[in-house]
């Protein structure tokens, strides 16, 4: 089964390519250095349109069957800012740990991190996370989080996902 | 007041009989330490389906009068994990913080814990608080927010509840 | 532009002058500790009844256009506590990480800070943020959140919040 996992830019300045799009880009070099697995990219950016968002999640799980989202910008509180609201409309299952776990993580560096509304959520068989837009958080959320994607991914039964243990170590646990 | 506790597990597998309930048994044991109070347990075991576990829920609640009840399993992100959602439908106002704290002192063991979406909440007068589903998490996310159990069940007017306190040191706040 | 900041208490007691509301007053002095620009505090103080607590942040927000509301009160689980759900069904987005903070941080001092419900959200250009009712909570939960307040009324597109850097110290990102 080929793995592909779907990397999601909201940002209307980027989109209109005022722009470059370094968190998409930082998403897709952190993803190199994590994964041994082959695995190809969906990638898309789009505004900050709840609409748009929710057909391009809807398109990356129901059509490209990527088994993984990762989606960056739109989480902050702004009037723009629509990410999280446009994945819980589209997910069957919200996943609160990892927003949780996300701030948490983020407030060691700066006192705002409790600004981001950010989330994660099940569609299907796919899991969506949402990431900030700044570049540099990027590699600090995944850290903190990815170690257990993997095994989110077999639970919902989808590909197997190998890692390079020196970027990130998955955890699986042993079933019971 | 007689203080009755309902103990509630999910899984298709153990309610199939296809093997021992260790989880709810363990919630039993748990709580045979920490009560010093007279108390009743109200057992029940049903498969991960929404309305079967809703329907267990109510009658805890409504029928059978239980103070707290305190389910494990369902509470992962795979197809048939549906115990939060069970929960929030058939509950007045939710409690955030429990899931918030379990998750966190989860953290401390396994990398996984952000993919419990366990949680807490109240009906009428009862509170409802989800564990996951491993045997040997129940003792850690219980000795987490138990705590804060008898005081919460004070201001919903419930029974008081009476702790051996070598066991656990349940706080209750002087009264404003 | 005059900054116009609401504090809201909410308390069935306080509201028929049973007693002194002094975390409305807590809210008061704090801010005035925080603040070296000039600002006018909107001041109400209701009891635990869904319809006017949602009226009241309406009204604040919609005719007195604060910029900022702060709340005390009604967020724990007895029956009469409503606030969280009035906040919610009054604001256009959620911003989890402010209950979150502000229940790690009351851990520290009290385990029953998991009882504690307090959320917060954007309403139109306004922040509204719950703070729980007893008194001396009030300087607790904003030392932990108020240091990302200006920058999310700066992204709310409000006035420009100036502190005292002895008492409080805003953080505002550098713009990417």
């Amino acid at each position: 089964m080929c793995i592909k996992i779907g990397i999601l830019t909201m940002s209307d300045r980027a989109s209109a390519g005022v722009y470059e799009d370094l968190s998409g880009k930082a998403i897709m070099d952190t993803l190199n250095d994590y994964l041994s697995s082959e695995w190809k990219s969906v990638y898309e950016i789009v505004p900050d349109d709840q609409t748009l968002i929710e057909e391009a999640l809807k398109d990356m799980v129901d059509v490209q069957e990527c088994c993984l989202i990762i989606t960056t910008g739109g989480t902050g509180p702004a009037k723009r800012d629509i990410t999280p609201e446009a994945t819980e409309a589209v997910c069957d299952k919200m996943m609160p740990g990892f927003g949780e776990l996300m701030r948490q993580v983020s407030l060691q560096y700066v006192p705002t991190a409790i600004l981001s509304r950010q989330t994660a959520g099940i569609r299907g068989k796919s899991l969506i996370i949402n990431l900030p837009g700044k570049p540099k958080s990027i590699r600090e959320c995944l850290d903190a989080v990815f170690p257990a994607v993997p095994y989110c991914i077999d639970l919902l039964e989808g590909p197997f996902l190998e890692c390079n243990e020196e970027a990130i170590k998955p955890f699986r646990p042993q079933q019971k």
